[in-house]
């Protein structure tokens, strides 16, 4: 009935284990896809797809079934790879998956031999989550025709929403890395990328309350996987041109799935990505900032359901006084998101207790202040994401966390939903434990019950110590501002180019070392002397500076010369102050030399090697 | 005077020698740059450019102070990188190089930390030869307002012909290449790339006679560095979109830089790249060429100045009489190019003595036969680039070399200039080995003398043997065809989907080893036996088969399921026919079990897994 091939070794399978149990501590919380339109099985086909929402008439189908599909990827595993598709189907039925069509002009490159070990690339721009997995079914090009299909043309656009409920998940786990990938792959003249690319979000959750902030990206309506899955069965929806696989080239914080939650090791996210990308939004929400300094007031974002500042006016009128500063109070019940980017935009001190609202800060103008508010029990260093935001180098902003200390300032809420902090639900002995412990300890994403109690605590400010952290934090920015001139997050050196017409050439020398401009070579080949000897040759080199040298500033300029005899491997190396020099030690006048030579300024700064021999 | 920084080490060394002895042996004989234009000092500068040729107006120059220059990369090393930028200028004068400004808006993605180790990226298809390195210099973005600029907007492509003179190197090098990597780095709705991509051929060389062939891949004019050069001292000319990197994923040959001539170890290089090249050449040469097969017709490349085949109409004539077939000569001196494509793409037989023109033979429809004529002493089995693009998988041709193996039927040209194969520079002795020699041993490029002298030898074709060879052939290409059915070149199997709803749960068992439907669970639970047993329960397994297998017409069908128990790192593997199966063997009615399952079809194709517990 069946065979047994029966191995034992425990290789990866720990890993796969691993992986799948990861699974039972999901981060999401996934809510029912809600229905945004009714059709089913009568839904809208061909052209209305085709076109893609635009007016213009668009080209004619391709004929995939005569074409297949085609696939270029960059990248070297699923974490970072990233592919372009042509004709790239998806069938809202048939377990609703994507499909690539195996013709006659299939073209796969830069494709992995194995695109299950674990995946061909990631949906969303954290890494390797096995519920974020693209995949496709493989069929053969004629199958095509078993389909109803329709097509978009141009340039799509698809990946997964993490978690589009919370705004820090929006802007740095999709917006921003959406915003870096979009540069890298597509092409405009006049903007930093193509906005007629149409992005898809292929995720299943519904629009949600930040579906707005998705579609500033794209000058095409934003569709969601519900909007394909309204086609009817035996329907295919083809994209002519589709990207998947976000950079995570901007990310960098990860949420503690494996390892308990901290800024992204090794993130390569810069400041000027992230301002970038806050200008473009700025400028597609028709945002006119000014003088980027114009306001000075403090922002306060004002939570009213739950993490509440219970003496939120005695904060806001002793900042007042203090510093003479206006405050403002936003938050979601009153503002809008363009509203309160719009504000911040301008703030030159923003105060929240911990909370995605926070990421806002990205918006912020330079110079200005965060203050991250933890209450009790919280400890803010366990907590970063946007404490490593505001001190990427370059964002030239200043971070303060204020730690609730005094249990007696903290209302606790043991009775609120689990997901809200609730402990209600935990057996009394760890209820009691909670209650009595003084800092959360490390734990993994995502429902840590001890965790969830603790943020979601009301606390009464201490006015007195957070007064005194924001004078902290006011006079460390003042300081960072006066050294701004050695500001030193550009940490991209300027190099000088190679050095221009290098020479170097035997001359024979004086007594006193001098070139002897006068050569009497014949003298020299039937000199009877060893040749070995170095007494009487000098290797003279000349070259000119690199030609950007004037325009550097360097304050340091040096040299680099390689010497090395023909047919040896050992070589002399030498720092020149200057650009000719005559080299006399262990030089021998029948003896071919390379000569490598390089500027370095700066004392480490340093240019190409130009080479020349004797 | 100077500081002494002596050290002794012989490692990267040797490599950076061995690189720059290569120039000593350069595969190019420069000529030089003839000037396109007259115009010094005084050229056009500003909207004639911006708007490259083009009727409409263009938008607004960039402000590239403001903006800096930007790049992003893809890549591990110099030979597989390929880079965008944006905002990449040239200076023509300041030793004609390429300058990246550096300003606030600067991006730097997927760069190199050192790139000059040994250099970013290679500017031909032609792996790491150190003539051929991209590089920039390095300018604050302020220092551009010191320059004259002007703009070239869109998207452009700059590239080095590495021998435009040489047809095998212009389709191998340089126009394959740029259509894969076109294909790979810009899009199209309509055509396999965006055709208004404007190609800047920056390796100095003239146009030359095959300059047509690279304007078929733009519909912008095609520029030379000396276009570039024409601007005066103080201009820049900056590209608002530049791609710079040849993909080299086509290349199939190395040309013996380093080892002796022969295919590429790994090449990627695919039939369907090919005949997708091919066709695209076609259509934008307006060649219709109907039927694949419609032509039955022998095509001669005919030599008229060198490497001649003496007795050609003989040849020609014992072709026609034993194959009853036209025979076609072709050559530079009676056919244009686009001809020569044209006829060779309907020929049944292609014959020619080794030259690059037997690169065309990728023109010809399958099943095709191509005759390569070798002259006397010249191994055939050590000159394949012909041979080696005719046989890869799909291309569907058959190779035969023919080899004049009679010194009597060969005539020498010791007189002719050294390029051409002479050989009286060289002293008496090495002339006489030389010509005692009874084959050209293995070299490296390119300037062999032997090698040289005795590829340009002209030769009388053996009738008898030449004429068996091509009945070889013939016979050959009738069994590979007849065999047409089983071409595995299409070597990218058809992978089944996941299986669908796995479920997988503990059963009680009867004596017979079947499932007992009515389980009491409780006694079960009560049970006093030992809970190793595994006499009484089982694992059922269930699923349904991958939602494609019906399509993948799959000869034998088998799902691989794993069985691990909770906490275990060993687990049991087995082959199952069928998508329902009751596992009885060591299970254990206590315990947790993970179970993997996947569908594996013709034996060795296997799909992703799914995992479930009981």
């Amino acid at each position: 009935m069946h065979q047994i091939v029966f191995f034992a070794f425990g290789i990866s399978l720990g890993v796969i284990l691993h992986r799948y149990a990861d699974q039972d501590d999901m981060f999401l919380e996934r809510t029912a896809p809600s229905e945004l339109c009714g059709c089913h099985g009568n839904c809208p086909l061909g052209d209305s797809v085709a076109d893609g929402n635009s007016p213009t008439p668009s080209s004619p189908d391709p004929d995939v079934g005569r074409e297949g599909s085609s696939v270029w990827c960059t990248g070297n595993n699923h974490t970072d790879r990233m592919c372009k598709f042509r004709n790239l189907c998806y069938a809202p039925h048939f377990q609703g998956g994507f499909i690539f069509f195996h013709g006659t002009d299939t073209v796969k490159q830069g494709f992995p031999k194995n695109r299950f070990d674990p995946a061909l690339l990631d949906m969303t721009s954290v890494s390797d989550h096995n519920t974020q997995y693209f995949d496709f079914a493989d069929l053969n090009s004629d199958d095509v025709y078993k389909f109803n299909v329709s097509f978009y043309h141009g340039n799509s656009f698809l990946f997964n929403r993490f978690n589009p409920e919370n705004l820090m998940h929006v802007l740095h786990d999709d917006l921003l890395p959406l915003f870096v990938t979009l540069a890298q792959v597509t092409l405009s003249d006049s903007l930093p990328f193509d906005t007629n690319t149409r992005l898809l979000l292929m995720d299943g959750w519904p629009a949600g309350e930040n579906f707005e902030l998705y579609q500033v990206l794209s000058d095409k309506p934003v569709l969601l996987k519900q909007d394909l899955d309204k086609y009817p069965k035996g329907s295919l929806v083809c994209f002519r041109n589709a990207f998947v696989g976000l950079s995570k080239s901007s990310v960098w914080y990860q949420y503690g799935f494996s390892e308990p939650q901290g800024p992204l090791k090794d993130t390569t996210a810069t400041a000027t990505q992230i301002r970038h990308f806050t200008n473009f939004i700025r400028r597609r929400f028709d945002l006119s900032i000014g003088d980027e300094e114009s306001g000075q007031y403090v922002v306060l974002l004002s939570r009213k359901i739950n993490r509440v500042i219970l003496n939120e006016s005695e904060v806001m009128f002793a900042l007042i006084q203090e510093f003479g500063l206006r405050v403002v109070a936003i938050g979601y019940e009153t503002h809008s998101l363009k509203e309160q980017i719009q504000i911040i935009s301008k703030a030159s001190i923003l105060i929240g207790v911990h909370g995605s609202l926070l990421t806002l800060s990205m918006f912020l103008p330079r110079w200005a202040i965060v203050i991250e508010i933890f209450p009790y029990a919280v400890n803010p260093e366990n907590y970063t994401p946007y404490k490593t935001l505001t001190n990427l180098p370059g964002m030239n902003l200043v971070y303060r966390a204020w730690r609730n200390l005094k249990e007696e300032n903290s209302v606790t809420h043991p009775d609120y939903p689990p997901h809200l902090g609730g402990i209600h639900h935990l057996p009394g002995s760890q209820q009691n434990e909670i209650m009595a412990s003084g800092e959360v300890p490390l734990h993994l994403c995502c429902k840590d019950p001890e965790w969830l109690f603790r943020i979601y605590q009301d606390t009464f400010v201490d006015i007195p110590s957070f007064i005194s952290t924001v004078e902290g934090a006011l006079s460390n920015r003042n300081t960072l501002r006066s050294d701004q001139g050695r500001d030193s997050s550009h940490n991209d050196p300027l190099c000088p180019t190679k050095v221009g017409n290098l020479t170097c050439q035997i001359v024979n020398l004086d007594n006193l070392g001098n070139e002897m401009k006068t050569t009497n070579q014949k003298f020299s080949f039937n000199d009877e002397e060893p040749r070995s000897t170095n007494r009487n040759v000098g290797l003279k080199l000349s070259f000119e500076e690199p030609w950007n040298l004037p325009y550097l500033e360097a304050r340091h300029i040096r040299y680099e010369v390689w010497i090395q005899e023909s047919g040896e491997e050992n070589y002399s190396a030498w720092l020149l102050p200057t650009t000719e020099y005559i080299f006399t030690e262990n030089i021998k006048d029948n003896m071919q030399y390379y000569v490598w030579v390089r500027c370095v300024i700066d004392e480490d700064v340093q240019g190409p090697f130009t080479v020349a021999t004797t």
